[in-house]
Order: C-alpha cells, then structure tokens, then sequence
C-alpha cells in the first residue's frame, strides 16, 4: 500500500466509542481524519452531537460529474480482553502481510483505503465523505444528520467498505446485512449480598435467575429462540437466491473457530442461518463474586448483555417490545428485572444488480482476475438502512476485510493484498463511473 | 466491652485468606493474636503449614483441671463489592452500639470474646487456643494439624463460637451445621472471541451454555436439584426434632431480605430448607463483556462458582463426583466443560444434651435471663466434623452473632451488647466447669 504510514497513525488513536474515558481520542480520530482529506482537496466539516462528532467531507469536481458518497467509521470497539492480545491493540503491527490493530478491519483500516485510492488520483467524479464515531454503539446520532443534510448528501451511488470477502482472494460485493437489537438486562434478588450458608433455601438468587432466563429464551434442542413472535416478520429466501450462493466449506470454518460443531437453528444450513435467520446471544453476564479461590455470597443482583440480529422484516423496536414483555412474564419469582435497550439497527437488503453496483462488480474482476461473489452478511451496519432509506440512492457494500479478521475480539487484524487491491479497485470504479458507465 | 481497642486493631488487619495479595495481612494477624494470647500466659506456638499459619496456644493450670479447646478463625472474607461499605471494611466503625468492618462478627469479633473473657479471669481450667487462618477456604491445612497433634488437643469440650443467635436477645445453642461442596465451572466455546455478527447462528455460546446447565442443574418450578443422587443420603428430620424449633418469623426475615417471596424447595418450611435441606446456589457468574454500553462478541469463554450446602449424612466428596458426572453429562453440545474443586466441609450434628452444652445452656440462662434456644445452622464450619470425628469431645456452638451481620457481605457488623453478655457467659461457664458442673 502507497500510504501505509498514516493508517498506522490512524489506528494507534484508541478511538472507543463506548468507553466514556476514551472520549477525547475518539474525537482526535475524527480530527485526524479531516486533516489527511483537507490535505487531498476537501471541504472538511466536522459536526458535533452530544456524544462523538460526525466528519463531513466533500471534493466536488463539476456540478453535472456523477456523485459518490463514502460511508466509513472511525470508532472502533473496546480491545478488551487485553491479555490475548499478541501486540498491543493499539500498537499497529505487520507481521506477514498481515497488520493486526484494533480497527484495522473494522473500520479504520477499510476506510483508509477509500482515502488513500484518492491521493493523487483525481477522477471526474464528486466525492463526499460521511465517517461517524458512534458505528459501535448504533450510530445514534447519525440518523437525524443525514435527515438533515440529505440534500447535500445526495449520491448516485453510496460505497461502504465495513465488512468482509467471502474467502481469501475472492472478491465479494454485499447485498444484505441483519439488523440488531441490543439490551442490558438486570435481575434484582435480595437488598443485599446474602451469605449462601446462612440463607441459602430462602433467598432468590438473580444468577440462577438468569440461568432459567437464558434457558427461556434459546431452546437448547432446536436452537430457536423463544420469544413469541420473534419469528412473524421473517422473510422467507427464494430457492432462487439460494442457489447464487457461493459454497461455505463448513470444515474449514469448525477448523479456523476450533470446533467440532457448528450449533444453531435445526433445519437451516450454517450459511442460511448466518445469512438470512435471526439468532439470539449473550455477549456477557457479571453478578457475585468472580475473584480467585471462593466466596459463599448470594449476590442482590446480576446481569447481562444480551443481543439479537435480525433479519428482514424483522425490525428492532417491535422486538425489543416482544422481548422486554416476554422476559418480565417468564422474570423468575422473587426477582425484579430492569432491562435497557442499548442500541438496535436495520436488517437491510440491497439490489445487487444497481447500476454502481455491476460497475464495482465489474472494477473488481478487472482487479482480481477472477468472477465476483455476490453475499449477504451476519453483522449489523445500523445506517446502511437509514441511507438507503434517507437517500434513495443505490447502496455498493465492498467488504474488504476477511472472516477470520477477529473482529471485536484480540489480535483484530486485516490482510494489506486487499486493501491494496480494493484501492485499485476503487480507483477503476471511479474511472469506469466518469466514463459514464 | 472492657477490651475493643485491641479488637479494632485485630479488625483493622486485612486478612483475606483467599487472596494471595494478602498473604503477608494474614500471618500478621495470626502474629498478633498470639501476641495477645502471649499477654495473657499462654504459651504460644505458630505452625506453618504450605499457606497460612495456624495458632495454637495453651494456658495449663493443673494436670487434673478440666480442659477448654477453643476454635476460631483471624481469616476473613474478601470485602467487595467495596463500594457499597458505608465506612471501609478495615476502618472498624461503632455506630449506635455496633461495630463494623470485615471479619466483626465472621469471625474476629466472636474469637475475640473468647481472648477478652479471660483478661484478668483465671478460672481453674485449662484452656487451650486452636486458631486457622484458613477457614474461609475450607480449612485445606486444619485436619492433617488436629490429626498429628490429637493429644495436645485433647479437650473436655470444644467451644466454637462462629455463628449467630436466633434472633435479637435470644441465648442460643447451635447442634446442627451445614456441610459444602464448592466448585468453579468453566465452559468453552470456539478458541477465539468472535464477531456476534459474523457468527451468530454457527458458534457456540458459553454464556448461554452457563444458561442451560442452571436450567438443568435446579428446577425453576419446585427448587429442587436435579443433580442425579443428590438427596439420597439426606437424613430425614423428626417430628420430635422439629417441635423443638423456634418460632421463625418469616414476615420480619422477608423484610430483612427486601423479598416479597422466599424462594426454595417446595414441601419444606423455610426453617426446614435452612437447617435440614440441602441447597444449591451459584456464587458469581462471569463471561463476554462487563463494562458500559455494548459490545457484540460471543466470548470464548465462560464460568461460574457453584456452591452446594449439604445436610447429614451427605458427604462433599461424594457429591463432588456427582455432580461433575452430570454436568459433563448435560454440557452443551460444542463446548467443553472443565470443573475445579475448589473447598468443601462436611455437615454435622452435635448432641444439645452434652454436659459442656447444659452447663453453657445454664451460664447463658443466668447470664440473658431467659431460656436458651438450640438451633442448627445453615453455614458451614468445615472444622466442626473434623474436631468431632479426630477429638471425640463434645462441641458447643456458642454463636454470638445475629443474622443480620452481613456476612460474606458488605457492611458486615456485631453488635457489642453480644460479645459483652457472650463474655460474661463465657466466664459463668468457666466457673461452673471448675466447679466441677
């Protein structure tokens, strides 16, 4: 890549949106940023919300050249647990073709190569920047922005580079993302910590509490989760996408997880239960005592994180409600629940047969050499959604990135042959677009 | 009490057994008792063993004087959550006629009365000091010690006073302790964190896994375990035995617990459930994310401290190696599962009707002014068994805390008007034993 040093700066900016201590850095991110797309020719603005800033930039070249808008993120998530990691996440290393950095994927390091493909190229065609820093935490403020600026934000086509290749080598253009709906749960026993010998047969235990809970929700045979009517607004998949699908070697993915299973929903293949079936899981639990050696407590309370990605039609808010009204129905006896809703986002699906969209398709095969696969994805980009609803505009998800990029987990890393070759890419999708098609 | 100040010093020292950071903390309060029991004429030894120190001291009035083995512990329970302590847990506090800090009455404080009761008393016994700085990790280092030194322990009674009475104002003598068995369960999932996008519906979840076994490990309908054998060496309790009780007031005890229910096994009264009925209860829960707002990552790991309370004639050892059997028996599917024990103690029962217990019964009667109650309890005093089984000599339970002392728990607390009429009992008892009963 021609401008490696930069990303490397970009990433050591410990830029964690939902870490209130990392404040500060997340904006040092966003003002990095606009200096390196100043320093390219743009009109840079940077607009403040109540949390994180939203960077807003633009290189108009003619009033009649054709519009691109880039989506991107400069948040990226907690690094946490540290000690896995093999360098430090925010200590950008290379190390065979690889560079490992919390961000380098997801999304500082895919992000840089829409910035980079345009330093010293300068196509016929008007570009306009859209990073936010609240990516990780649900995009909260970026919706009302883009409702109020959607004249100025208006493309005829919107790339987004957050997400990931089929397999190595094989370039990959996104057609569908799941949506996500995201809660905190808390389970409230006894007004205080209780010794477990001396009322242990009397109290209410919120950590057996959330054990039933977690087993109310996710049937342990089926894999399905409970909630009544979670799965009403499922869109059923054609036979006829289904068969455009690339093949999954489900092998090779127990080997990369370290496996010998890969549970969930009876009845769907793994790539259909990724793809196009909603899931329900934990991503933590806290409650007593969790030091070395052993405590006889009955804790007052305990607690969880408990996410569900949803997929069309489903939408985060109605599933919320189903979820809060079946969890305090099911709320074990002599417990009080409290839940928090953190964030949710849009499942969405695109037409991968838009115009940008075969002109990307073309740009890679050109790159690569070889056909492109058309994919939905698993994870979750909140505005996807909200752009595609807010500006009609048709939307290109290039993912760059890989599946065994550890996102959100240690050692996140990406593989630099595609980032360098999504900046050759870009860079003859820009062409072919100022061709006119 | 004619002697707190030595006993806020005694406070002051955190010695947390289960904690290595505070291994030097404990030898040095197993220093200063000795130094205090030194003060008082006994001779003073410190045996080392691989962790923590045990005390044992001797005042040797005559060859054929009646002998006192008094037990204690200086160790105490960690002190988090430390936040939700009014004044800090090693900065002994008295307010309105109690003391508070970690260790007050669990089991400080109680010993305490012991040394100050014979300040300036010399009755015509011999008294002898066995004190274990391990008592709250389950006395790994106490039985091997009273085993080789079973004739210098030899004892016409064993007083214990690490319990609490019935209730406020209500002389009380404990017959009956719960046993335990404690382990740390960990479950694992794929090797790596991961993307709860990216592989929602493919990977394995601990957490939710952790869900399922409390699911299976207590039924949420009747309470009960469903540990296979569990309760088949559960001794059944008497009619005559259960006329006998106190009163429990269950309206005051939910008040005190801030509880509209009493949650446990069904076809028990809570009485019964806390003396006679074994339970089980996880202590602490961990996996994924803990901190603020959200983070969608299915951890790689998960686990949890289980504890069960066991009633005669179960046995630690035994249901150890059940339930190990069972879990490994209903793991989820894609996940190993790994099981460390980490203490146990078995339960036992004492006869009410010893002579050391009558002539105690008379010394508290005369000293309260009303008549005494004997209950069991539902902790654990791993050591009590092992006295009983290696001395052959009749145990009194002497407790001086209430039950609403928070052990294990914040703001832990003794109230002083015990520990004064506990020594002026304990004196009274001397006497009456020298006097030959």
């Amino acid at each position: 890549m021609n401008a490696l040093d930069p990303l490397l700066e970009f990433l050591s900016i410990p830029s964690v949106s939902t870490d209130p201590a990392h404040k500060e850095d997340v904006r040092k991110a966003a003002l990095w940023l606009g200096e390196r797309l100043r320093a390219l020719g743009f009109r840079v603005e940077l607009h403040e919300t109540p949390l994180h800033p939203i960077l807003y930039a633009e290189r108009i070249v003619a009033e009649d050249a054709p519009t691109v808008l880039v989506y991107g993120h400069y948040d990226v998530q907690p690094p946490d647990p540290l000690e896995l990691w093999e360098t430090p996440p925010f200590t950008p290393t290379v190390r065979e073709g690889r560079l490992y950095a919390r961000g380098a994927s997801d999304d500082k390091g895919q992000l840089w190569a829409h910035v980079a493909a345009l330093e010293g190229f300068a196509p016929r065609v008007n570009v306009k920047f859209l990073v936010e820093g609240e990516e990780e935490i649900g995009s909260p403020h970026l919706l009302p922005f883009v409702q109020a600026h959607r004249e100025r934000l208006r493309a005829d086509a919107v790339l987004i580079s957050d997400g990931a290749m089929f397999a190595p080598g094989v370039p990959t253009l996104t057609y569908g993302l799941r949506g996500l709906c995201y809660l905190e749960v808390r389970l409230k026993g006894a007004r205080r910590d209780l010794h477990s010998g001396a009322f242990g047969g009397v109290a209410p235990n919120p950590i057996q509490a959330l054990g039933w809970l977690l087993a109310r929700l996710k049937d342990e045979r089926t894999g399905r989760v409970l909630i009544p009517g979670f799965y009403e607004r499922v869109r059923p998949v054609s036979e006829e996408e289904k068969a455009l699908w690339p093949h999954l070697d489900e092998e090779a993915l127990k080997a990369e997880l370290g496996v010998e299973v890969l549970p969930g929903e009876e009845g769907y293949s793994p790539l259909e239960r990724l793809w196009t079936r909603p899931t329900l899981d934990p991503n933590g639990v806290w409650g007593g005592y969790q030091g070395e050696g052993s405590k006889t407590v009955i804790p007052s309370e305990a607690g969880m994180k408990l996410s569900m990605r949803l997929v069309p039609d489903q939408d985060p808010e109605e599933i919320a409600e189903l979820a809060e009204a079946y969890l305090k129905e099911v709320c074990p006896r002599g417990h009080r629940l409290e839940v928090r809703r953190l964030h949710g986002g849009k499942p969405v699906l695109t037409d991968p047969q838009s115009p940008p969209m075969r002109l990307m398709a073309r740009a890679l095969e050109e790159v690569w050499g070889r056909p492109v696969v058309y994919t939905r994805e698993g994870g979750t980009i909140p505005v996807v959604a909200e752009l595609k609803e807010a500006l009609k505009a048709p939307i290109v998800l290039l993912g760059l990135g890989l599946p065994d990029d550890n996102l959100h987990a240690p050692n996140e890393k990406i593989d630099l042959v595609n980032l360098e070759k999504g900046l050759l890419a870009l860079r003859r999708f820009y062409e072919l677009l100022a061709e006119g098609g």
